[in-house]
């Protein structure tokens, strides 16, 4: 029985140890009962001396499966360790799809090494699979199909495969059928193969209302397509109908946990591919940019707050209390923003229904707004003896709250449209909209009606 | 070939105009063309009362397939719309599993005359089925296994295979080898049934080094297994061995995607089953707790400027740019949390290497503190004329940017060491932080240095 987490973490824990004491007995077991996933997953859990160290230790059998499975940032760090030789080594039994992700991050010298030391077929697929975009269905694709003729009797295809043995790719629960142009005309699911008569013919048995997956489909796409066809496999094809491949589940698995991953982290202004422990400099580098941008709005919303610097000098309270009314604005905010952004990954939002959606954003607000402007109102009120400046706080919220439920919104699907990342940009603009109108509405009203 | 996006938006506009002239000839068509998890996300992009009426037209065919794929929320809001003999009608084709997923949504009247309504072994198997925990592999498991013995030749098990002719269940790759007693002993995988001599005793061809899961297992631990062995299948056993079913990647690409999903959402103070189109009223009382939270750490930072009233009472240059420094600490803070929320999550950040890791991001905190306070210093400077203002504002913000690193780390593992989950309240711990020591440190010093 296998229980990973209880284990990952202690293995972590015997790994991190080992290598401060050197201790390479306990590394090489450990590395010994692991699949190259986890051992992915340890590198990219090690600083980088330590990630050094310990990549000098796994097994040329297993790292270039180590290298698919790692982020990109953390697998340039691995290759830069390698020489040429064991490049070429560890790549040399890679299927094509495989060989494509990793050949972009090769030194040139040694990609073209590679190139070299490829037999002619493996060269021209390579190029092909090279050719596609990338986050493709070209690019996610296999190229080991096992391919039958529809005219040929069950037992025939065993026959056919008793004779290929065990060259059966993994996880292969169906054979694809095809005509004598290589047209795909559907698949024979093992299952089939096995609990049929096997006199009967493959077109017989065939099953032809298959989903196919188009070679330019985007693999987000294609990601949709398995989870709404509670898909295993998909045959790729052409414009022509004509076979190229499959996708399999173990794939379209890392294109969603990418895709929520890229979510999250872009939110934060993080790029999904970033290294655990990447070096100092080239990170600090990177979220510099984000915190510029975000200072640019830090200095908007002071500026604002600064046009009402005679308010701001006779009412000190102002001072004290509008930090609430911005912060509120935006945490409302953020929330609707979130519950968008979730929903256009789904697909679930359109022009048809954004108004519905707006309309009860607003209403969240609007209950929202009035409910805790009361509660701020009555605490302002009895803080500083004025009732006036509770008044001021409860209308600014409730403003700042509406504000923050259309903007929730409303931001998200005009960023969509003008094709940028809602997930990426949406924080960035909707803080700088609560910010902006938090402060203009409470310093605003204060000015009119306490001055 | 299929293009689901592109037409995923086309549908979901033609069905909501459709609803809205009552045009059923349209949404018959569109509905028939759907799959199961298709017409569920359609259904969830749908504001309550136009979702009754497209749920009325979903054919009984699929309605319980349409049930087992939406979100809980969404899922109570269609059984209420069904009568207890639909719903009887769309469980009674079920899976044990699924059926337990379903059972705790049903209206009581309804579970019992469904359990009445059940043959002796469906009852024992549900009842089997909900003893288990809630996110365990034993609610995860389908029952539908294919066992064989060890003794009998392939010949034999492909004899047996015929005799029960369509009925190996959907995406079975592999069946199971158990010895007399029911214990799991290995698999043995349609490819090597039908690519291996005949006469082999299915004990010379099995694959006995299989990754079992223990049956009490978490579901997210079983979605790492799967993910680190590029599992499509494994075998559920008790704690003696004896098999109990099997759990198949689709369920699990669910369990990921939730995961992620769930991680998004907390990070917003939302529910992970929140509907979009959910009513008003109990949308915004939700809302309104993680609102009331933040509200508390509002008025905590404006606790702490009002201590300081007598500085900003004399300077009002502090109250102007005062926010500038909490909401750089915050962003700065956010990245970090973000970052190690994910490490958290993937398992890749543990007592032992959380040393490292703070000192990296203490070191990205120091570089960005310093380039972005000199930024801050001169524009502040020119400002307000006073370079004693710049000096202020840089030392606090370079204090306040090094506590949101070191609290990014902190935070996130001290509320997972007391067992709380760290996308959740995360956020609002950080934000604390990062307001009251800024708010602190800025107005501290310019007490100190310009009073």
């Amino acid at each position: 029985m296998t229980d990973t987490t209880d284990t990952l973490e202690g293995r972590l824990s015997r790994i991190h140890e080992a290598l401060v004491d050197d201790d390479f007995a306990v590394i090489d077991e450990v590395l010994d009962d692991l699949e190259p996933a986890e051992i992915a997953l340890l590198l990219e859990s090690l600083p980088l001396a330590a990630r050094t160290r310990l990549w000098e230790r796994v097994s040329q059998d297993v790292d270039g499966e180590v290298l698919l499975h790692v982020h990109d940032e953390v697998r340039s760090t691995l290759i830069e360790d390698m020489d040429d030789h064991e490049i070429v080594a560890a790549t040399s039994n890679m299927d094509t799809s495989d060989l494509a992700e990793l050949f972009e991050d090769l030194p040139q010298q040694v990609a073209e090494d590679m190139l070299r030391s490829m037999d002619e077929l493996q060269r021209t697929r390579l190029k092909e699979a090279l050719a596609f975009e990338e986050d493709s269905a070209g690019r996610l694709m296999r190229t080991d199909t096992v391919s039958v003729r529809a005219d040929v009797t069950l037992e025939t295809v065993q026959r056919f495969l008793r004779w290929k043995n065990q060259s059966i790719p993994d996880n292969t629960d169906a054979l694809m059928v095809v005509d004598r142009d290589g047209i795909f005309l559907g698949v024979l699911p093992l299952a089939r193969l096995v609990s049929q008569s096997s006199e009967l013919a493959v077109a017989d048995v065939l099953e032809s209302d298959i989903d196919t997956v188009s070679v330019a489909m985007k693999s987000w796409d294609v990601a949709t397509l398995f989870q709404t066809h509670d898909l295993v496999s998909a045959p790729v094809v052409d414009e022509n109908g004509l076979l190229l491949g499959r996708i399999v589940i173990e794939d379209i698995v890392d294109v969603i946990r990418e895709g929520s991953d890229q979510a999250l982290m872009n939110m934060a202004g993080l790029d999904e591919e970033e290294d655990l422990f990447a070096p100092i400099v080239p990170s600090a580098k990177r979220r510099a940019v984000w915190l510029g941008i975000n200072l640019m709005t830090a200095f908007l919303a002071a500026w604002v707050i600064g046009r009402f610097e005679a308010a701001l000098e006779q009412v000190v309270a102002l001072a004290v209390l509008m930090p609430i009314v911005a912060s509120m604005g935006g945490i409302a905010g953020s929330q609707t923003l979130t519950l968008a952004i979730r929903g256009l990954a789904l697909g679930q939002i359109s022009r048809t229904n954004s108004n519905w959606l707006m309309r009860k954003e607003i209403g969240i607000s609007l209950i929202n707004g009035v409910l805790w402007a009361l509660v701020v109102a009555v605490i302002a009120t009895l803080w500083f003896q004025d009732v006036r400046i509770g008044g001021i706080i409860a209308v600014a919220l409730i403003i700042n709250m509406l504000a923050a439920g259309i903007a929730g919104i409303a931001i998200p699907l005009g960023l969509k449209r003008l094709g940028i990342d809602p997930a990426l940009s949406g924080s960035v603009v909707l803080t700088t909209v609560t910010d902006v109108i938090g402060f203009m509405a409470f310093l605003g009203l204060a000015t009119v009606f306490l001055l």
